[in-house]
């Protein structure tokens, strides 16, 4: 990983910020001959898209993708494959009030810092926009992944906002598209519309914790130590805005257990080993086991509030802040869509680099 | 990050298994001129060594390390500065049992299905002992914080073992390197160790949780949008063994949080903004603040406990392990070092590039 | 260096095809602060655009470059500078034949040969029209090193094209920009002039050597010993199009030489050391000494000829060729602002890699 | 590339001084069940060890390479293979002149501009001793080749030592290991074979061109355009100590080539496509054509000779200098073998690095 790029050989590189004439990203290391059109990864932007419930920022974008590159004939050439996104509704008035102060828990405070410049309409690289180029990339993993390897399927899923957290025996997968929240409880669903239109409507926020299976994994992903499947992971995930912090299986948990509670026992079952119970969260040594991936993080609320919070200006004078802007009021619901693009391109990249290395050559067990 | 290798420009290439002559680590990139010598890295290496206490493995290790390249006439040429450290105590005739089955919870099943083969004597390259080649290049990272910025200081410590956690209102940074699992709390070290020795009488393990504090870190470190600070501190972190978790300040509880409550609001101090709080954890889009900068990690529990737990063998034959070779019940307690040197890599990396894009100059405030 | 990027920490990662909508460039890891607008990356472009002199092809490309993202208010922010040239003239039409024969000394049939698909209409990426991105990532680069080492001043110009030479006593830099040959010799450019119109009316094509000059750079430039600045100029140079050879002072001459003959004495000068001659083109060891960096490479005659050459179609059978298209007698006349774009890459890359590891700071003598 | 590692997916550091306790390479991203032995790795460091004949220097070096990690029971584990080669004939002594003396045309003084500090003693990290770490990595590519593609077939030979160069016509392979020079033509090795002598008495030394052949690579590989097979030959061998200048197939003498001159025919044959001839050496656009590669390249004589040359003091007096070390007169012969080493690495990585990105797969012709 380094500065705009991510991957070691199904690399991504990001551009652009929220208030420029476009973002976008380039994808290099795509197979060749795989079939990829604009509508492929329209899909996706368009779960991201902002304003699509009331729940989201109601800035209107239409996060058309455009592919500049790459693709020929509606197929992958295995050169890069370029993607714009054009930026259409920025009205920059909106944060002519913020360009001289810094938005506590924002990123304005330590651009400036960092650089001595910041491009302060809407917190240019720092927006969240930077993520729609995330989710068309991982839409091209997702096609690359459908051609290389169909049996992958990779969900996310809100499993708590604020302290609202759902009943994992009301967990249905079949939950997930049906709601606003992408969560696979249906009662959690009506309760969490609820104290969501409580919390926009009073202009404040909440964080939320978002999960992400990848079921139908091959054994065999990964590589240590320092290209681990779950470190890269952890890695993909701490790099979306506002995540806090990331856990795999038991996560945090894990060090609260025993040797005993945590084992995952191993059976011989048809089409190799089984597993009693998945603590390990699919992943063991750096190296996917073949059982179903588990990623868990958490995004803290969004620091544009109604209610005035204490700040200083660029000039050092101490004084109070109201960000009246277009804010969601739970960023952690358009953090699903990002969370699983940066999961495809991460599974993509390591079935690539599996294949340099092994050449998808297995151990075998019995 | 790529396989045995992290970092951007400071840069650690790690080798060796736990069974094999020798372990170590290239150290490229680091500066020019800076003092260095083998004891300086010894004093990090004997705070990880095995059999200090009774509470880590008795495995008995010297963990010398040799410096063989990089250094001339005791100060660092800019050149590769190579480790080594001999492994002395194999006894390989431990992990006899453990070649034919695999342990429930331990790399051997995924090594095997990745690669065909697999040094099964104490875990190869999985092994734990790879972290002292880590630790080593963290003694180098520190030496030259020390000579570019030395007012960082990077301290680990527990707090949290199995169920047991601390009282932070008894937090005393003097007590970290007075009781044998760098728990800054008097009490909580006396309770623990009765816990601990109870499950390692029993053969039993536990998880830990570890926080890394980094102080004195200037703002502007950090590289967005994949190489941030948090980032990269969350994939280091990741990328230790048995670690399930990574949080950042407020880390998995950011989710929980309204926006009132999560913002760190700003005041002009004497020398520079200054926080009323520090949910960030001393970051903020992935830029340092100048705030602490606050890691926590969890470590699962050892999988290796006397109570027999289910497996397969190579062959595919159901059967039970119990794994009765030199074992630490709570792994997280060498760990405290290890994400020590963790951070100080990662830290130091930040400082030269952030050197390389920026010169050092700042942005400034007031 | 990987797949579609180059630079350690100035780092271009190019995209686009000859006939797709666009091409472009992602500069990651510019200093923030520095001027820059489109109007001071349009002229290098059009230094390298077609159709300027009856001497390069006769496509028409406007060669406009946009500025998509990094800029903010004139000066770069630190984050990547997005630059986007949009294709015009594309005539796909010119093409058609050569889309089921290889153009023999092309790209047609190893691209087909490794990704089973390629974009017949002018090459697709192994287009020259590639080189537009890097001349205009050449720019940012020239900015950037004009804010911070304004002294060090890049020149490439043609020495050699075919059998004509330049004659080194009639060198004279301010010729350089006279005449459409970049050529340092006008009675050379002159000669040059008949010879090149001979064998454009023929439909013949002729290869050239190119040299870059590198003045004002300052000593200690390079990491040894696989960055080594001569090892990174003759990876950017051979990655050009069409070249097959690259030298460093002496090149290939070196290897005739004796020590006698090849020493560089050294004297002390008024700023420092001072050398009797140049054999080292600039760089001992791989770092720079303060001497003129000298870089030359040599580009083969551009492939595409009126003369009928012996091939085979995609289904295998043997026939001939005649490439119709709008083609450069000379590629290597446009392959001289190439060279200089790479150049600045490489310079700029290489002064912020060196600040990164050493802080800038020098060994004194004297 | 960067700084001391090569490579993209095959990915070697180097480490280690000429006069420290010992030197070595990290060999990463090896796929795992290669055999592989110490001796499988000797065969070629002795080609490059020193004192063999009394054309190479005549220090005593066993450079017996022992492997400490990545290989159990005779094989590669697929985790990093450790290289390691003491240095047993260091002689600190003869050095003892140079400290404070800069030789020209050596690194010394860039080193010391650089670092403010230097290893003195036989060139440090700058010595072409850092080579036979070289050479024993390119031991374990070889071997790794071996198993994936034994039809590849590198071989290393001179073509020039000084004005000297060698008869087309009596072009011999079977020649190459029968004399000390790596000739391919027997009448050539006899009368270099005076020349060098005369010149070793004489304590001067004397410049060589190396050609590198690659036979049996199938088509396909190579990255375009920053990752092309060209690139990064050129890459590996300008980064070997004392090369000037690199060519493939024409070199540089493609820029003095007409297009009807320079075309490679095609014609059908048995297996696949079949050229008139190999002006390309092998690479079209960057990827490999099946034909043989021709990589070629030039060493400088070594500066270090016994006629007395002017140079400068540590603290800028104006000297001479006489070096009166144990040096080769022809550092190109030892060469060689590096050369083959850094071919080999090149050629494995591409050959993992398109199994990844393409899975092998290959368009057809016919």
């Amino acid at each position: 990983m380094s500065l705009n790029t991510y991957g070691h050989v199904f690399r991504v590189t990001t551009w652009g910020e929220s208030h420029g004439p476009a973002l976008g990203a380039t994808v290099d290391g795509c197979p060749p001959g795989v079939s990829l059109t604009e509508a492929d990864l329209q899909v996706w932007l368009d779960k991201r898209k902002p304003g699509q419930s009331r729940y989201t920022t109601q800035r209107r974008e239409a996060d058309e993708v455009e592919i500049l590159a790459g693709v020929f004939e509606g197929v992958t050439t295995g050169t890069p494959v370029q993607l714009m996104i054009r930026n259409t509704d920025q009205r920059s008035k909106d944060y002519s009030e913020i360009a001289g102060k810094f938005r506590p828990g924002h990123a304005d405070i330590t651009y400036w810092q960092k650089y001595g410049i910041r491009d302060y309409r809407g917190g240019g690289r720092s927006s969240a926009r930077e993520t729609a180029a995330r989710v068309a990339a991982g839409g091209v993993a997702r096609a690359a992944l459908g051609a290389l390897a169909p049996e992958i399927e990779i969900t996310g899923y809100m499993v708590g906002m604020g302290e609202r957290g759902i009943d994992r025996d009301r967990f249905d997968r079949a939950e997930i598209a049906r709601n606003p929240f992408w969560v696979p409880d249906a009662a959690a669903a009506e309760a969490w519309a609820d104290y969501l239109d409580g919390l926009r409507k009073a202009g404040s926020s909440v964080g939320a914790t978002i999960e992400v299976s990848i079921r139908g994994c091959p054994p065999g992903l990964g590589a240590p130590v320092y290209g681990k499947l779950d470190t890269d992971l952890a890695s993909a995930m701490m790099s979306i805005n506002a995540v806090k912090g990331v856990e795999i299986g038991e996560g945090m948990a894990a060090g609260r257990l025993t040797g005993e509670a945590n084992a995952d026992e191993i059976f011989m079952g048809q089409g190799g080993p089984e597993y009693s119970s998945n603590h390990a969260g699919g992943i063991l040594g750096g190296i996917s086991t073949g059982q179903e991936i588990i990623v868990r993080f958490a995004v803290k609320p969004t620091s544009s509030i109604l209610t005035p919070r204490k700040t200083i200006t660029l000039s050092g004078e101490e004084t109070e802040i109201v960000t009246k802007g277009r804010h969601d009021p739970c960023v952690g619901i358009r953090a699903v869509p990002v969370a699983e693009a940066m999961a495809a391109a991460v599974i993509l990249d390591h079935l690539l680099l599996d294949r340099a290395q092994t050449g998808g050559v297995r151990g075998t067990i019995g």
